[in-house]
């Protein structure tokens, strides 16, 4: 078989799973080991056609798949692969570009400039910001920390909210930087009066937390930081997205004067996993950290190389994907999009919030709802793993004041309304 | 256009691709900036069709692209982003798992377990280790040196080669210890009797530098780290893939005792950019590190995930890739490759030697000849940027005992011994 005759059975394959995963249990059926004992101990010795992967993929990866992609799936924060950012996918693998340095690629590095360009415009970001892309915000925000770490030296506490990212705590560690978690306000948002910034190098600001999507007051903090001179991380990973539309934009006020600013494309702008955008106004802090060119890298062009600005020397073209996914939707499809995925949310929070013995939990901000059963924590526990054992939606949880709360997040491209109605069905059902 | 109709023409548009990779200027002919002026200043408002932008990939972005896929390609490592793994890409990207856990997704995690097992059995690594896939060698080597600190408090100190790659370097900055370079032999290797080792917390040895591709003693340097019960870092980033062929195997003497090993799959094994294998047999000391889980994240289900080994949160399905390859390579198909690299390498370098006036620099282990004209540093990099300018070919350089030394690298599927004879003239014309 040729590459190209492979190449239209896996679209095939792909343009049919994007169809059945509509009817697929959202949250895989299966338990811890089955999939490992569905798998042969060792490599094949022979090659095999690529036709078997694909069957194997039916038959054995399949039913261990957690369908991100289905229009049903409201955990964590769900996502969309798109079709045009899916073929984006296969194009940078296609190429294998790996972007070590300018001259290795510059295809990679000039569309990783222009596409974060772009993207800074769309969500109101000020011109002339450094702009590259990460694999994940973990990585933007290890290397944001580090490059604050190396920018005021001596102090070692960062400060955030207690609701702030897991990621933060793992920076921290990673960078052995004090993190002060201070309490939230009733609204889950850091509270700027609060802050105590004498030994900091850094504040982590969020828009949009993981637990309730709260967002914390950036200009106050701002302006706390710019006082005492320390550096200011916007983790604006999910929420970020949603600043392309202008309703939003006041969730980003003061986001101008941070350092720098995490969004992730791969969430809410629908690109495939891996793809974190991290912007910054203090690009030679990042250089100061990261900038090392060994004799093998050292070319005669006078351009940086984005393997000074973070923790890796090669980069895939994630540009690619970037890039096309703005083309095919453009700033306005993008933008309809957010809106509905917020439209389906609000209209599921007044659902919960009409419903006697229901509540919701945190305001709604985004497309994120947090809610609860009016009775214990077991009982919202039980209905969860309820829910999701039956395989027809997937939700996750959080835990708010204490409480065990249950979070529907709406995200997908192909989510409708009618799916939004069936998640309350199937909550409601039994209890 | 639906998914599909796009999908095959996207394709159709690599399948192309991979026929003109072999006759484009291997190195990209732009100037700094070329490819930026060729982009619009903004987003598009309104949606693009897809094919617009494979008509643009043609139309701009080819021509600022340096063909990694090219046959001719022979700088710095060369590698293959091979037909089923960059159909595997698109199906990572179509299914978009995101392994944050092991419910969010089973497959995911099963199969990156398993895939790591055969590949440590085809490497001749010991049975029972904990393997893991970060995105590159960088993150890799970062993750092991940051459980390699953790596991032994207060020793602050990373040992390795003056060949010892940047990414140690990189790692060390991020993490806050020293970096003690020792000279290497003449054959460029780490010398273990030069080995103090008593306020180090772990030693990187190196199978495979970056410069030369020499070996580091493995067995000598675990011997000492045994004793002073400092951690042992193995970066085989390129050559570990050779491991698959038993008469490389000397090279991994003693790599049964190292605390830590990384081998790229996206190097020398076929697989796209994007998967760095990292395998440990002090998987605890990765957990004390890395392992933290949120509230949010919490679940019943008694699976540690695979985001408390290292910095990421959310991770790719990169393991379908890996699988993939394996599969349709089987360990006789990817034998094979290797062999066939070596060959021409060993080939090319047979013709420097017989060559008057030209002199080979290091000794050959693997696939990649570091050679010099008996001339100036001067003309050695004249060479160089003559033949890397005449788009033919693609070569880099390196520094070995104080002289410039270029640097002939084989490793893509597609290169025939015409290309590597090709590459032979190229050097030698006008000299």
């Amino acid at each position: 078989m040729t590459f190209a005759e492979d190449g239209h059975a896996a679209i095939d394959w792909l343009a049919g799973y994007r169809e059945r995963v509509k009817d697929a249990p959202v949250l895989a059926q299966v338990q811890p080991g089955d999939i490992r004992a569905a798998l042969p101990d060792s490599a094949p010795e022979q090659a095999e056609p690529f036709a078997s992967v694909l069957e194997d993929l039916d038959r054995v990866v399949f039913p261990g798949l957690t369908h991100w992609q289905s229009p049903r799936f409201f955990a964590y924060f769900s996502t969309t692969g798109s079709g045009p950012g899916v073929l984006a996918e296969m194009l940078i693998a296609g190429l294998n570009n790996v972007g070590i340095l300018w001259r290795a690629s510059p295809a990679l590095q000039e569309l990783e400039e222009t596409t974060l360009d772009w993207l800074a415009q769309l969500i109101g970001l000020p011109p002339g910001l450094h702009g590259h892309i990460e694999e994940g915000a973990s990585i933007s925000t290890l290397a944001a920390l580090a490059a604050a770490r190396q920018a005021r030296p001596g102090a070692r506490v960062v400060v955030c909210s207690e609701h702030a990212h897991s990621s933060v705590d793992k920076a921290c560690r990673l960078l052995e930087l004090e993190l002060r978690k201070t309490p939230a306000d009733e609204r889950f948002r850091l509270r700027p009066e609060a802050l105590d910034l004498s030994d900091a190098c850094a504040v982590v600001a969020t828009v949009g937390t993981t637990s309730c999507t709260s967002v914390d007051p950036v200009a106050a903090i701002a302006d706390a930081c710019g006082q005492a001179g320390v550096w200011l991380h916007v983790d604006a990973a999910y929420a970020g997205g949603a600043m392309i539309c202008p309703e939003f934009r006041w969730a980003f006020d003061g986001v101008d004067r941070a350092d720098s600013v995490v969004v992730n494309p791969h969430k809410w702008l629908l690109v495939p996993q891996g793809c974190s955008a991290l912007w910054t106004r203090r690009p030679e802090a990042f250089r100061d950290t990261f900038g090392l060119v060994p004799e093998y890298l050292r070319t005669p062009d006078s351009v940086a190389s984005f393997s000074e600005y973070g923790p890796e020397l090669g980069r895939r073209f994630r540009a690619l994907k970037l890039w096309t996914v703005l083309r095919c939707y453009g700033a306005e499809g993008l933008r309809s999009r957010i809106r509905e995925s917020v439209r389906l949310a609000s209209l599921f929070e007044s659902w919960v919030d009409d419903e006697p013995g229901w509540v919701v939990a945190a305001p709604r901000t985004f497309s994120v709802v947090c809610f609860r059963r009016e009775s214990s924590d077991a009982e919202n526990e039980a209905i969860l793993e309820r829910v999701n054992a039956r395989g027809e939606i997937f939700v996750s949880h959080t835990r708010l004041d204490g409480r065990y709360v249950l979070r529907l997040a709406v995200g997908n491209e192909q989510t409708t309304e009618a799916d939004v109605r069936r998640a309350w069905d199937e909550l409601r059902e039994g209890t």
